[in-house]
């Protein structure tokens, strides 16, 4: 463990490689993760850290950077996969409907899908964090693999429900959708993410209703 | 019309009522739409308008509380409700969705959708607005109008959707959902429109799938 402002290390730099990185980003993590990206500065997260703010730069150039790094979607991508398609495509909307309200309701998790949506929507530089973290190596295998046309179209959209949750129910908060009952609000979100994942689309096939 | 600067005024302070509360309003429209909530500070919103800071405060209160006095739906809530409904209860998510994105496509009214959904975002106490200017005159209506139960709770379900569109779509323009013509998908999200709308839910009817 990194012991941040310990009499031993030199004051208000660091140099030792590896571990000044790790410092950073521990910092890095807390403080967007209690203050959000806009109120957290790079300043603040060298303070933290016992470094420079210099070699905040030099390791990840911008504060954008440094959220990429450090932002994890508190859930493994495989195991998430695995649990959605256990029962088959046909209920790949209900799992993943009850796995998004899950997720979401902890507590942790929670603070995590809400910094990065608000960092994502303040700061464009970050918006590259949703597609990459969530898009990529979790919708877009999802879709692939319930065997849709379209698979990337399909993981956006899916995202765009994902995303419409956590800013309504958990950012916004805006009732009677905030206080449901999680496990209400994944049944009724079930047949979008159901429609999304395997349902017919407009584009795919032309003339189609 | 206020001109702002104008050599007959008293320079940097306005005492003259509703003439500088509209120029204050004006200005802020403008800074809010053009840099967003959180790059707008109330002094450069006085500046603009060629008043002193201390009548924004008097006037709005805060900065939320101005945000919120001068944001509006770039749509008349009467109209349209009208124009979702005309064809029945069966076609409203349809016409919905398909308003939604003429909505979203018009570069003036996507610029205050966008700044509304990112100020909600990033400051709470906008949230509120949220509610008060796009749920409680558009939507609950709207799903009151269509005589399903629980209409409180599918307007705030279609504002999700709504959301996580305009986010997905026009903040974080996540491909290749945000290159996709908005006809396809319009008619894409016109089935999750229709059934929040009118669908069953899970908690209204218990026992039901």
């Amino acid at each position: 463990m990194v012991e941040t402002g310990a009499p031993a290390a030199k004051r208000g730099r660091r140099t030792d490689g590896g571990q000044a990185k790790e410092a950073i980003e521990q910092a890095a993590r807390r403080l967007f993760a209690d203050h959000g990206f806009d109120r957290t500065s790079v300043r603040q997260v060298a303070l933290a850290a016992g470094v420079d703010p210099m070699l905040v730069t030099h390791y990840f150039k911008t504060k954008a950077g440094l959220f990429a790094a450090v932002v994890q979607p508190p859930v493994d991508p495989a195991l998430a996969i695995t649990f959605v398609l256990e029962e088959g495509p046909d209920h790949a909307g209900e799992r993943l409907a009850h796995f998004v309200l899950r997720t979401l309701e902890d507590p942790d998790s929670q603070k995590w899908i809400v910094a990065m949506v608000r960092a994502a929507t303040a700061e464009p530089e970050v918006a590259a964090v949703v597609r990459e973290r969530m898009v990529v190596p979790m919708l877009i295998p999802l879709a692939e693999a319930v065997g849709a046309s379209d698979p990337e179209y399909r993981a956006t959209l899916v995202m765009t429900q994902l995303i419409g949750l956590a800013v309504g129910r958990y950012v916004l908060q805006v009732e009677p959708l905030a206080s449901r009952p999680a496990q209400e609000v994944a049944a009724d979100l079930a047949g979008t993410f159901q429609r999304y994942l395997t349902g017919s689309l407009s584009g795919s096939e032309v003339g189609e209703s």
